[in-house]
């Protein structure tokens, strides 16, 4: 039997390599539901491949468009309505969840609510609010399977071992395009220079958060709350080739490491296929060809966004969610030539001063926090030029 | 309840790590027998210390000694009869192997028939006789756990996997003190600079395998046996500072590999407490600090050794005793003087060479071919000096 697979964030990078994924392993998986933000013309193209059930486009007006351009088989929605709907379509065992940011919480939420296995390929949520997702993933009986390569090299790393023997996560970092650039040099970069990412091909946002070293932040609380260890044991080492993905000490010392090569490919397919394995079209790693394997300790004071992170997990409460929104908006920014590359932690350590921290937040407080931010980020960023 | 364990080769640099790590874990376990070759010192010492309800000792005139020196809690045997005694002795959950060549063969069966799990250290019974002993553990149910750090990493690297989904064993190497040596300057190697191992602390016999790399080559039987996987599968790559034990290379590409400090207690701790882990007393491993991992092809046509050892393991039948019984003696050889270094392997291929193998062998075919081996060693020994 084939397993019914929902991917949201369809025409995304990831969303684009599941698809290749399950291309390979046509045997195994069917494609239940698909959907997307905005890209229309990719979603109609995938919908004409795939056939699944249903779709969704966030953007409601294309997604009339869409739908009267479609095929009967398939049912469009629109909207985030739409795109929730689509997460919580029984006919899939699992949803692999590759939105970008925080737009991904409320369907992540719906599809763990009818419990389904969620691939989640999309830090943010668990961010945001990573005690709401994994509490109701735990009553509900629904499984979180990583696909970040890093999480996805921890998971493996842990199967067959308990995690309360855990001493420590050791998560790698590229460190990425600018690891080695000067301080001041820093000052003048661009977005396409932040694009570049030297081992990953990944989307926009998550290449600019590599850059700023904010993506192994969001990772670190990612870890936190999918292994449940505290962040103070879970360290960030550079590890400039990327090709051990992560790493984990156990309580007598023993380090098991995940390695190989660098596409998003083995990670998801990892997610799908657990707990089997099966062929990857992914070339080998030779390890030979990939030494040496250099690691070195992270510089915080050069990237400021790591330490940021690691003290918004310490608050806890609403301040994750607000550093995650501040962020969004600060690399936006970025992104539109409206900011300089280090006024990004900047704007979200003036956010996060500003910000008064709900404990033990219900998912409105999270929601309150998130739009405050953005507010609150917007502003600074007005009042700052 | 603390399990009884109960270690052959007490004396040894294996058998007094155990006990260390027992000492640490004097909650969880307690020693039930201790066997020694021919240290009658150490091991009346140790069993003053230690009150093993068992006690043997291989050489019989020492053991004789021993008995009326001993107090009366151990009962003290001698020979390989009382070395075999002492591994069944029903009292021990776990019999530790530490005994070094072939001498530890019969020992293993013996606790082996009985149930016991078998936390093994002693390759050369698997290399001599590993389908007899795999074939043996399986049908009466007894576990086989390694404690050679290659083999444990593997092991660890395997938990929570399916062994039928490995695409490739990687056992790394750390070369040997003569991995840069020039061929012409082998020639004059003596038996203290082969002892000299640049990574590991170890006895004798092993630090000369390893300066051969029959130590690899014996390994990559070892697992052969205990993971099920042809030797063709099993890789062997150079990796200087043995910070990576060794690794998986799983069917999708992902390998998992396991990294420590080059201190035995950590594989010895994690067999007798296997599937659990506890505290050990042994640093921990930065990985900033043991930073760059480098990793080479193996010099096959340098180092001979490791070539026959994968001929030995094809041919298969009683080839693989063969080869382990030539190489005993000419490393005896080396040790005593009457041997060059390079002439090991020499020794090594003319015996095998000369050898009929019986497929299929049983015990008594092994036995035999060992016996033989050694008689053919001495005698080219001797026509060629």
């Amino acid at each position: 039997m084939k397993k019914g697979v929902t991917i949201l964030g369809a025409t995304g990078s990831v969303g684009r390599n599941a698809l290749a994924v399950i291309d390979s392993l046509r045997d195994h998986f069917s494609i239940v539901g698909l959907t997307a933000c905005r890209n229309a013309p990719l979603l109609r193209e995938l919908i004409e491949r795939y056939h699944p059930r249903y779709a969704a486009l966030a953007d409601e007006e294309q997604a009339d468009a869409l739908r009267s351009a479609c095929p009967g088989h398939t049912r469009v929605l629109g909207g985030l309505e739409g795109v929730i709907s689509v997460a919580a379509a029984s006919e899939a065992q699992i949803v692999l969840s590759a939105i970008v940011g925080a737009a991904g919480l409320q369907p992540v939420l719906a599809a763990i609510k009818k419990g389904r296995t969620i691939a989640l390929a999309n830090k943010e949520p668990l961010v945001m609010a990573g005690g709401i997702i994994t509490g109701l993933a735990q009553n509900v009986g629904a499984t979180l399977l990583p696909v970040d390569s890093e999480h996805s090299a921890i998971f493996q790393c842990l199967c067959g071992n308990r995690e309360q023997k855990i001493h420590k996560i050791v998560l790698t970092a590229s460190g990425g395009p600018f690891y080695n650039t000067s301080t001041e040099a820093l000052a003048n970069v661009t977005p396409e220079q932040a694009l570049a990412h030297p081992t990953w091909s990944m989307g926009a946002k998550i290449s600019v958060d590599s850059a700023t070293l904010m993506n192994k932040g969001l990772e670190v609380i990612e870890a936190h709350w999918l292994f449940g260890v505290d962040v103070e044991s879970i360290e960030v080492v550079i590890h400039p080739t990327s090709v051990v993905h992560s790493m984990v000490e156990f309580l007598d010392g023993s380090i098991i490491a995940q390695l190989g090569r660098n596409d998003m490919k083995l990670p998801i397919q990892f997610a799908l296929t657990y707990p089997d394995r099966m062929e990857c079209p992914v070339e080998r790693l030779d390890i030979t060809e990939v030494s040496p394997l250099e690691f070195f300790p992270p510089k915080l004071d050069k990237f400021p966004c790591l330490a940021l992170a690691y003290e918004a997990a310490k608050v806890g409460g609403t301040m994750p969610a607000v550093l995650n929104a501040a962020n969004e908006v600060a690399v936006d920014e970025f992104l539109q030539r409206r900011l300089h590359f280090q006024e990004i932690p900047t704007i979200i350590e003036r956010v996060m001063r500003d910000h008064q921290p709900v404990a033990d937040p219900r998912l409105g407080d999270i929601l309150a926090a998130d739009e405050w931010a953005r507010e609150s980020a917007m502003e600074s960023q007005r009042s700052h030029t």
